[in-house]
Parts: structure tokens; sequence; C-alpha cells
């Protein structure tokens, strides 16, 4: 069942889904389990309860939907919209082009942008690649939807849709006249009332997954771990930069702490290099999407890595670029990155 | 992280989730991996080739959506019918009545049965606790959209919905007009032409993990699953006859071979059996649900599970019904049951 | 890699190795360590700490080996004794046959026991098959050297032979003229001081999995853990009896309660009934050793188990009994083992 | 049970034990068996077959014994020796020091080497750090014992020593006086006979996971898994070179493909090195042992490894070598090996 073994961990880098802790790979290695005994609503009572706070909100009501990214977009707009309602979304990435995709095939119209503070639309927040990564403070924002995916920053398997809902985005639910029942909020908070917690069967292993990896980013920090990805994102837009070569992002403000796409030379075919990156040195890197097909490659630095991991990646993608003809300097990525690693890094609390 | 820890194994005969073989939990104890990378597509190709094995159906289309049955039945409704269509359903227990609900809420209508073999309607059947379980022939029967789900007779985590859909559904698909996009199969089949077959992220666990489950279906041979599921569901049946109380099933047509619920004398309150089973001998049986809460109890007999495992599960049961004052005769199911047994238990082939 | 599948799960009854819980195969699931950094040593600390509660001791030094039972007798002789120094054994079956065999080989005399309360001998105890399991007091009974090994009621992998020494007992070491390295507990004693702990590597994951292991057993309480297992073997006594059958043990005062052997009828072969238990029913049953080889088989009932889990087995013997021509009444002996759990039982503490 | 978490992977570059692989990892990840069972023998069976493979023997008995590495020794030095033969050994390391201590004290004599091609003394191969990882010829080289342990190059945990003896040494075992019960060869070889192979239990879980590391071996090749070695080692060595430093071994012909230990400047500690490595990068190097304590600290590069994880390593080993005040050039160390490697690194054969 290993079509493609190569010596060697895989290095994995694209942006999600990402590498999974031991710890939380331990703590899914698990028989099922009668989700209407006592144990696993005992269980998903914390998880909703600490969920939270990588939302950074107690005021919001959290859904763990049996789902991906994609699910918990769906959930977020049938939930608190009817159809024909108008929605303004921004345009910034492969992403939000197929989350406007799937608003325009869920019969909401797409508008423009509303001047006033003061307009009572509901606030809906696609997370699915920064929260537990970036910076992201639900409450303080004023946010009404967010959401994520369990295999992103919180580095788990692929399974559960996380989706955050404020008390208005609850009371909107209520009115919402889209069709939907898989993703209805209302048959979970008639089962949140009931204390089962669950209209339909979770997945026994990815709850005790998502216990494991909030566990361990508690114990890192969430702070933390929010510092951890802002040093491996500046480490490798550093190291792009040494190679002379472009982030795709085009203004600083806009940098992503979680991936980097690299832009490179017309002459070379972005596909080649993950595509040897894979073959040869059992590194994976993410494709340029759509329009930027063939000219990107993307380094996702999201979830459960280290310094040493990104070094090595960086390494590889030194060797790639030579492989395909880019005249770089071996070990000059490298460099610069861990200059500013070796200044920045902290010692690990656990072990001083 | 175990917060209700007892000695010696769990003995899980709730009706689904339902026991993983050991081969399964290891095929799932894994990193991510890049979904994009030629691994995944290559075993999603085996993998969708062979699910078609347990629909016995060489035209069907699969989809192996992450999700959970609900999820699996509202991609089957909302991917052939418009609002406003009709259908024709069988009220034959509390998950019959669940997908009812479902399709009213979809905006489906409920008319009665229509006459005449050639009516062109698309027959549609839940076969979550049957598929791999029971006898069941999607092309000799001329089903048009079956389904199960991962933590059933597959003996899988929850997580994946299995939707077959026949080449009549597939048409249906192109015209029908409700609202949907996480459970269009469209989005599938557009991916499945690119070879990359994946709209989304899947679950890279489930993946390898249904690779395995499927392994070992065929290894045993699907007839003999079900013939293995027959012998258990007699067995569980006899052993209820010797104890003195009724199937809530109440024709032997209906009997069915992966659970079996149990009537209690009005005396006893079902529910309480349940809990005391959990509590004091690690067992875990269904409740009755809706009508027949504290009425009946549930006992799953499906998946990876052996006659010796039942037999555990029987002389528990009996020891539950003596607990809470029913006057069983204590052997006397356990013995009933592996009378039947012991004539009808095959060598296990690869051991002879 | 599994040559002989068999669907459910394997009913594991032999009397060593027994059934590990799915806490310590998680704890187990893990990659390599530096054995050097300061990690092991802190978990090895807590192990040594823990490990003399299971014999009962707070004087006694215990030693962790890399090894098996065997290795963990010839540790115990090797450390304590010199070349010519006399032992008088108790032959009560094949392992005591075993350890006599490699005292002799070992250059040690097998002697007649001597009179006298006061006799300066070291008291040497092989506990492979009982501590952890039946109550064992190392300190109170002036035991010098108790061993077991780790696949026997610890209910982990085969690896490691625990063997715990009175200051008698080290005072011997210094002396002892045997020839010895692996084995020689001065190794340990001289990182113990360092605070290294390990004279050479050891099995990090057999480290974490008796921590986990250990865990449990304190959950659980000691005291609950022997009282179980003596219920799990009277209960196992009952069935036997009402099977008609003889135990091999002729005096109540020997009776364990982790293994029974059960003597079968002259025209029957034993082996006969270990194979066909574990080709048609997937249990696994301990032959008859040596002398009583075709004459008894053996029921383990030690380590993680349970009620039902013993029930399940003494169904499935009972089948194998019909099989082989033995006029069994089928349900007997489990009439008879539950009818003695059913009164005896506790309420799993953590669930009441 | 994770004392001293940190985020991202442990970076384990000690000379063993070493990185497991996750096919090995799940191939463990299991409850025990009866040993006894046809399953256990048949499995062994294999494994006594192609590990022979690993050492180049075509006529050479292997001993899978439940033990370390000094285990392993004793067993190939009791099962030759009597006491007081002559040993003549080569001290080029601590572990042959070890070594040559454990020959004193199982009371051979050191004594000098002797001339003459055709001198009739066994030749015995401590191989612990080398077979599986540099060329080795058990037949070709005429070696009589040649031993090496799970947690080396074959990247299982520790538990296993692996004996392989010549004819020629398997005579002398007949006759050799050494007192030995555990490590005897001839209990093994009787129970070989027999077919059922363990004189004592056997880890379960590593028997499967040998096969699982023999299966990887063989799948990339033994030849190709020696030049990968060769390729790290060398990639190793040119970056220590960069870095302005000294391989502890002097001469070019006795450089290790496994383990590269590198001397620090006098004014710079390198037990320091180690300890930050780990605390600050969770990188794990092993401590320069006995002499050069202090003074050198290693790099071991062997096992389940490939290019991207060493070149992680060698950049953290730079960033803690600026740490310590050593006036790195960072990036040297990475650009120096990464150019031998992006000429040297092949395809992985599965993916072209």
């Amino acid at each position: 069942m290993d079509y493609v073994y190569g010596p060697g961990r895989n290095h994995l880098f694209v942006p999600g889904p990402v590498n999974i802790p031991e710890q939380v790979i331990r703590a899914m290695n698990r028989n099922n389990e009668d989700y209407r005994s006592p144990a696993v609503p005992a269980l998903t009572k914390t998880l909703l309860e600490d969920v939270k706070k990588i939302f950074k909100t107690t005021s919001g009501t959290p859904f763990l939907i049996p789902t991906t990214g994609t699910g918990a977009w769906e959930s977020a707009l049938t939930n608190t919209l009817s159809p024909g309602d108008r929605i303004v979304s921004f345009l910034i990435g492969q992403f939000s082009l197929l989350w406007i995709d799937q608003q325009q095939r869920l019969n909401f119209f797409n508008g423009k942008k509303v001047n006033g503070d003061r307009h009572p639309a509901l606030f809906l927040v696609d997370g699915v690649s920064s929260i537990c990564a970036l910076d992201f403070r639900m409450d303080e924002w004023g946010i009404d939807v967010a959401l994520t995916g369990s295999q992103k920053a919180l580095s788990l398997p692929t399974g559960i849709g996380i989706v955050c809902a404020s008390a208005k985005a609850l009371k909107a639910s209520k009115t919402a006249k889209s069709v939907r029942v898989f993703f209805d909020w209302n048959d979970y908070l008639k089962f949140y009332k009931l204390g089962t917690y669950w209209p339909y069967t979770p997945s026994i292993q990815l709850l005790y997954g998502l216990r494991a990896a909030l566990d361990l980013i508690f114990e890192e920090g969430l702070d933390d771990v929010i510092a951890r990805h802002a040093r491996l994102g500046q480490a490798t837009r550093l190291a792009v930069q040494a190679w002379g070569l472009k982030n795709c992002t085009q203004k600083e403000e806009w940098y992503s702490d979680t991936v980097t796409a690299v832009v490179v030379p017309p002459n070379i075919d972005s596909s080649e290099i993950v595509r040897r990156a894979w073959k040869r040195y059992n590194l994976s890197l993410g494709l340029g999407l759509n329009k930027v097909a063939g000219k990107v490659f993307r380094i996702g630095h999201l979830g459960h890595l280290n310094e040493l991991q990104l070094l090595g990646c960086l390494a590889g993608v030194e060797m790639v670029l030579k492989d395909v003809g880019y005249p770089v300097k071996l070990g000059s990525g490298v460099a610069a990155a861990s200059a500013y690693l070796q200044n920045s890094t902290p010692f690990i609390p656990s072990r001083i």
C-alpha cells in the first residue's frame, strides 16, 4: 500500500494537509466507540469549550462538522443567508475565487462594498489557512462566522470543518431560508441542549485527535505558536530573496506566514520544480493554481513544524532550482534564513 | 484522555460505529500526504474501482465523500432531484424517519406509491446498515443510487459517505436543480476526468484505511462476509428466543442480520440495560430510539466481528438482564446461539 | 504480512504473551529517541520508582533488563551466586523444570531443602506468571530476588525482564563470582549513580509502554487488578467443573488465578483442541507442555482481560470440545461462570 | 507522558537508536499473538531466510536474540569460546573498548595479533554500526560471526540482537565451554529443528517490524541503501570541512559513512553543543564519549534518512556552532553538502 516508497521521511511542505504530530497520530490510533455512551459527550464538551480559544472568542458557538473546508464554507453561508442575499467578497487568491463561486452556486449575489461602519451585514471570515497560525481575534474584531479545517494549522487529518458563530450569526440562522440539513446548525444546537452533542455519528478518532492537538497548542502557547509561524514565514521570505526570486504576494502587508508563493523565471515551469522535488528529494511542494499554474510554486510553512524542518526544505528547494537550470547559489537561502532564525528562535520552554 | 477506563477490551455492539480491524487501524496510522502528488490519485483510482464491488455494480459511478451517512443521503437527493419533486419513501424505522425528514426539509414532497413497473422514477437505497453485510446487488436490482457509510459494515472510522450512482442517476444530476456545492457530483466528475479525483482535500488516513478494509473483505470473500453476518444474526435471534424475549422486528422476512432490537418486559427500562452493560461489563449496546426508547435495546452485530465476540456479548446481555431483574436462565442464550454456531461456522480458510 | 487472516478479533488466551491495552499500544506507537537526552532518564526514574509497587517493595532495587523471562532468571542467578553454589528449587511445572535446568547449566547445584528458619540462603522467586496478577509482597515475605516479564500480567510486548533485588541480594552481587556482563546488575548500578540509568540502549517504545501499563494498573488499583484475576480464575474453574473435566492442578491451594490447565479425556488429543480453536474460532489456547502434551490444554486468564472476554473464550472452548467429540452440554460452562461473575463483578469505578 | 514537548519533529541524529520508518511503526502497531500458533513460525522462517541477505551470507545461520548489541556480543563470544581462550581485538573507539572489556570479564584473554593467513582462529565482527549501511560480505570475507542490533541501520526499535554464525562458528559452539543459557545458540538450533523456532517468547511486534524493515531495504535495494549511506556520509564530511572543523577520524580510509565525530576547538565544550541543539532546535546529536568527552560531538547519519533530513541537521549544527561562539559562516556547510548531493542524489526509482 505504499506505491511510491522513498527512503527517509517525506518533507511535507504543501499548504495543507500538513504534518501531524506524533502525539496526535497516537491519540487517533484507536478502535471506534459508542458515541452515545457518556464518554464521547464528556470529551466533546471539553473540545467545544477549548476550540473557542483558537478563535479567541468567549461568546461564539463552535460547530465541529464532519466535513472539509469547502463544507465549512457552505455551513457558514447557508446558516446565515437566504437565497438572493447579497455578499461582498474579497478576491485575493484561488480559495477566495472558489468561495465566491460557491456563493454564486448557492444563489447568493456578489455585490460591491458598502460604505459605512454601521452596516448590519454579517462578517464571515475564511480562516482555513490562518486560524491557529496567525493572530486572529473573533470577538475583538467583531467577526460573525469564522471557520477553519482540521488539516491546516491544527495539524490533524482532514475531516473536521470547525465553524464558530457569533450570537448575531446564530440569530440569523433562525431565519435564514437557505435549504440545508447536513450543515444545519440548528440540528447541532438541539443536541447541544440534550448534552449528547451529535446529530449524527462523529469520527471518534478525530475527536481524540483534536483533543491532543489542542493540548499541544496550549502547551506551546497559542501566542508562541503564532510567533513560530511568523518566524518561519519570515525565514522563508528571506530565503526567496536570497535566491533572487520574487514573492508572488506583491505587498509586504499581504505576506502570509503560512504559505509563500514563489514566482519562477519565465523560462522555468514551476510544475517541473514541484514534480522534481517529489521525485528526487522526497519534498512535497505546492503547485501554482489556476492563473499562476506553471508560474509559481508554493512552500507551505504552517502547522506542526520547526526551524530545522524548514531549513531542510529550503536546502531542497535550492537543489531543485539548480536542477531545473536556475542559477541559484547553493546555501544562499539557507544562510539567509538561518541568520534570521539563529537570532530569533527561542529555547524550547520545557527543556530549559 | 481516557475518561472512563475499564480493564479489558470494550465490547462494542452498537449498530455503528463498529469494531475496526487492527489491519485497518495500522493502515491509518500515518502522517498526512500531499493529495496532489501522484500517489494519492493512484490509490484513489484503485478505491473507486474496488468499491464498486461491494455495491455489486460494474456500471455505477462511486463517490467517496468526506461526510457521514446523513451527508450521503443529502448527496443522493440533491444530485438527482429538483425542489418540489415527489419522493415515495418507506417508513421502516428511525433512520427512514430521519431520511424522510431530510427529504422534506430539502423541499421534496413525500407522495404515495405509484403503480406500474415502468414508472421512470429513480430508485434510491439507503444501504448504510446493509451494504457489505447483506446481499446487495445494485445492477441486478436496478438501483439508481445506493449509499453507505464507512463506520458501518466496512468497519472504518466515520468520515466517508460512499455513494454510488447509476448512469440514469448521473444523467439526472445534469439537470437536477437542487442547490448544492459540497455534495455536487459534478465537481467530482470534473476531477475524475482530470485524473486528480478530488475537488477538495480528502482524508489521507481514511483512503489508506478504505484500501485495507476492502482488501480484508476481498480476502475473506464478500459472499463469506455476508454469510458471516447471516450466521451472527441468526445466532443472536436464537439467543433472544431462548431468553424468552421478543424481537422488535415483527415479521421474519424483515429480520436484520446487522442489528437485533430486543423488546424488554414493560417493567424494565431498556436504557438501564444499556447503562449497566457499559458500567459493569464494558459492553456497549444500542439504545432504543424515539418511539421505542426505554422499550428495546439493540445488539449490533455487523462489521469486523466473529462468533466468540458475539457469544461474549450474549453472555454479557444475560448477566445484565439478571441484574435488572429479568428472570433469565444464565447460559441459555449462549447455549442456543452456540448450538447453531457450532454447526454452521466454517474453518478459517487461511488456516486450514 | 498477515498470513492467516480471520475475521474479527483474535481471542488470545495463552498464558503469555497476553492482550495489550489499546492505551499501551498507543503509547508505544512512536519513533526512536536519543536515550542520552534528559527525557529518557526522567522517564526511567519514574519507572524504577513505580515498578517497585507491583513487587510491593520499598527497599528493593529494580532492573529493567532488555530480555525475556529466561534472561531475567539468568540475571537473578548469576548476580547472586557463584559457580558451585547450591540451590534448593521447587519443581512444580514446566517452567520450574526449565529454571532448574538453567541452574544446572550455569553450574549451580540443586540440593535438598534445608531445615531451619534462620538459614542465610537467598530467597529467589520466579514471579513471571504471578506478579501484577496475584498477591505478591516482596518486602513482607522477605524475598531477595523477584522477577517478571513484560509480556505477562503487565500486558506489554515481550522485551523487558523486570528483576527486583533486596539489599541482601545486592550485597551478594558484589561478591558473586558467576561470569556475567550483559546481565550484570553492577553495570546498571553504575549508571543509576550517574543518573543516566542505562548501560546500553533500552527500547524507547517499551519504556513508554511500561509507563502506560503502570498507569493503567494504578488507575484500576493493584488490589483490584488482583481481585479481577481471582474472579476470572474462579469463573474459569467453575466452567471446567461444569464441563465435567478436571483441573490439572490437583490441590485447591495450588490453583492458579492466571492459568488453568484442563485435563482432557484419554481418547482426546488436547493438541487437536488447540489447533481447532485457532483454525475455526480464532481462539488461541495454550498447549500442554512436556509430560502433559496432548493431555491438557491451558486457558490463560491473565493481564488486560475482562469478564465478557473470558465468557467468549469459555463459549469457544465448549464448541471446540463438542467439535472433538467430548459430550459437553453447550452453555454449561458459561452458565456456571456467569452465575459467579454476575454476583461478583464490581461496577467500573470510573463509570459509576 | 511527553516530558519535553517541542513543536515540530525531533531531528534524530544520534548514531542509534535511529529514525524508524512509518511503515515499520505501523507494522509494529499490534496486539500480542500466540507465538506457538502456525503464524509466528511461518513469519520467523521468512525472517531467518531474509536476514541472511543483509549479512551477504548464504551459508550462515542467523539468530534473532531478544537483547541489545551488548547481548549480541556476549552471544558471539560465549558460543564460540571457552574460558581462557585468547582473543586478538582491534581497539578503534569506545565500543571496541567496551567489547574488549566484556571479553576480559567473560574470562577470555586479549592477546597480540598472530601472523599467518592460515591461522585457525575464528573471525568475529561487530557490525552493529555498519551492517545494512556499509558494504559487508560475510561469506566472501570469511567471517565466522557477524552481528548487529535492530536499532541501528535496520531502523527498528532496540530489542533484537542479530547474530549470524558460519558453519565453523556453529561447530565451535558444540564444544565451547563458556557458561551460557539465555544466549546459547544450541537452544535456538533445537527449536529450529522442531520448526517452532523460539526457545523462549519473542517480541511479536519486533518480528513484524523486522519483516517490514527488511521489505523496505529490499525494495530500495541493499546496494542502494549502502550508496545512500556513502552519499550522506560524504556530504557530512564536506560540511565539516567547510565549517573549518576536523573529523575526529584521522585517516580517510577510516571514515565512517554512519557517523561523523566532529572535533571542536579547545575553547568550546562539545557537550554544550549537544545540549543546546536539543534545547533550542529539537536536534539530537551524539556526545563525545570517554576520552573525547567534551572534545567532539557526533552526527549519526545512518538508517532511514534522506538528503533533506541531513541538510536540516547540518543547518542546525551551523546555528548551534554560532550559538556557542564558533565563527562559522552560516550556510557554508549546507552549501558544500548540497553541492555534492545535488550532483549525486538519484531519482527515487518508484517515482520516475
